[in-house]
This record gives structure tokens, C-alpha cells and sequence, in this order.
């Protein structure tokens, strides 16, 4: 289950009327964070992953730093931490440590709007796909999310999105595997 | 050789004393490309690589967008180009395509001066202990020179980089293993 940015009142609802799903993650912004701190608090105690941006996690921690913020945050409820930072990529928080997701550098960014929305869905999408909570898992599913990302950026509205193949999704992974690949470093430094 | 960021023409001054050095690498700053653009033109056409941060790219290609502005970049000379983007982690462009290098993710920045600086060390000391310019090479270089950066910011000054040993450098270099490695994707969309 994914609870969009709406009230952390009617994400509780949600989360209570619905048949103990196996995995919940959620959305919020700075606006609920500020307005309405107490239902945010009982709906983020539901939660096992928060999707949230880099301005968003430091507001919600009181904290500039981002590991310290993150840290913060999962003593909260959710296990599971994403913070998107835009064109410097999404950042993963989980019992396993940090991982790095990079944005795809494009040469044409028309529109970042719903850039978020899209990196959340390609995000459940392969998590749904795959079935399972591992770090492994999870770390699969943030380069899904940036690769949707990248997609819904280069054109207006849901235009990036709306005439995609199977094919094209996955030369865009591919994509990924070579923007981030390099081979195991030995330094043999005495 | 690394020429370090001073006068464009001091820079080119050394290059032309230097015996054939196999390769040059360059830093500049805001500073030189708007004031000494002249010098700065010839030394970039004797350079194989340009590592400066993503303002100073953007102005020195007249670009905002980064992929487009390493496209001019490296048609002014270097073939391949650093941008450094603090703590977003730095881009390699390359004929050879994009790497994202990403920041360490640290709980404590004391002190950003003197991380691109020590980019720059890392940078050029894993390409003096390879011996050679392959793309992969670059790749490790990259890691190498976040890992001795994330060191800096550590501490105020040098303090962070005056007492490693080679076991705590390569304990990072294992560090970014795990902060970018994920398995490979297939989505199998129908």
C-alpha cells in the first residue's frame, strides 16, 4: 500500500480500514509536517517505508545533517527511509546501511513535476513485481524509481510516461548499470 | 601533472616546461574563467582532464544544463571531464559515456575546505598507481578520489587525512562498494 501526500489524518484512516497489508509506504511534504505534527506521528508509527525529499527529512528530524536526520526518523517507525534529492539522486536508509541512487544526468529536463510521484511509483512497482522486502530488494526498486524518474522529467505532464514499452524501461536500467559500474579497488597502500 | 588551480597562464607556462608528461589534469575556478578566458583556452587544449565543480562548468560552458555543458566542455580540449558537486557526488564524462560517482553519506562534516582538493588527490594517485587512462581506470579514480574528500570534511585542515593508514582508506573504498552496489534488473514487461 502506498499512501500518497495527502492528510496524515486520512493516511491513518486509510491504513485502518485496509486488510493488514503486507508492506505500507507513504508520502508527506513540509506542509503536514509543520500543520499537523500529531497524526503525522500516528500514521508514521504504521509505516515500514517514507518517501520523502532532502528538505522535507531535515524538517521533520530537526536536523540539517541527513544521516543523523534519517537516523532520527526511523526511530519514528519506518524501517525503511528514502530521501530524494533531485538531480543528485535518492538516498536509502535501511538496517543494512545507506544506499546511493543516482539521478540519470539528462540533456533535456523539461519538467520536474511529478518527478517524485513517478520515482514512488516505479518504486512500488518493483517492489510488488518482486515480492519481497530484502535490502537487495529494496535497493532494485530505487534504481526503478529514478529510471521513471528520469522518464516523466523529459517531457511536460505524463507525457514521459504515457507511450513507454517494456523495452525502453529496461534499456533506461541498462543505463543505470553503466552510469554507476566500476570494478573492485585494491589500493595495496603500505 | 596536475596543474592546480592558479593563473591560466602559469598554468600553460608549466605545461610548456614540462618534459611530454603522459598526462595533464587541470582544476580551475570562477575566478580565471571570467577574468583570464584567453590563457585559459590555450591551456585547456593541452589538457586531457578538467576537474572543476558543476558552477564552474555551467560558466564556463555558458550552460546550465551539465550534460550539455560537458559536451562543450570537451570539445575545448580535455577529453575528459570531472564535475564536482559536493556532497551530490561527482560526474566522469568520457567517450566511454556518464559515472556518478556519489558523496559518502557522513554523520559529521566539520570543514568542506579542501574536498576537491583531495578529490583531486585521490583522483590522481589511483591513476599514478594504475599507470594507465582506460575508462575503467577513471571509474576506480573517481571512487578513490570521494573516498580521500569524505576524509577531508571529516576534520578541520588536514587533520582528517594526517593519520590514515591504507587499511582505513581501503575500509572506505569497501564502504562505497556497498553504498552503490545493487543487483542486475529484469523486468520482464509484457
Amino acid at each position: 500500500m502506498f499512501l500518497g501526500n495527502i492528510d496524515p489524518g486520512l493516511q491513518l484512516d486509510v491504513v485502518e480500514q485496509a486488510n493488514s497489508p503486507q508492506m505500507i509506504a507513504m508520502d508527506t511534504m513540509n506542509f503536514w509536517i509543520s500543520g499537523n505534527g500529531g497524526d503525522l506521528a500516528k500514521t508514521l508509527e504504521k509505516v515500514h517505508i517514507l518517501v520523502i525529499n532532502d528538505e522535507e527529512a531535515r524538517q521533520l528530524a530537526d536536523e540539517h545533517n541527513l544521516v543523523r536526520a534519517a537516523e532520527k526518523i526511523r526511530k519514528l517507525g519506518p524501517q525503511s527511509l528514502v530521501i530524494k534529492r533531485g538531480d543528485a539522486g535518492a538516498l536509502l536508509f535501511t538496517d543494512d546501511g545507506i544506499f546511493a541512487a543516482p539521478a540519470l544526468p539528462l540533456d533535456e529536463v523539461r519538467d520536474p513535476t511529478g518527478a517524485g510521484d513517478s520515482f514512488a511509483g516505479g518504486f512500488m512497482g518493483y517492489l510488488a513485481h518482486a515480492g519481497d522486502l530484502e535490502s537487495a530488494t529494496i535497493r532494485m526498486a530505487m534504481i526503478t524509481g529514478s529510471v521513471m524518474a528520469s522518464f516523466s522529467v523529459e517531457q511536460f505532464s505524463i507525457d514521459g510516461l504515457r507511450n513507454l514499452t517494456g523495452e525502453m524501461i529496461q534499456e533506461r536500467v541498462d543505463a543505470f548499470d553503466h552510469l554507476t559500474a566500476y570494478a573492485d579497488i585494491h589500493l595495496n597502500i603500505s
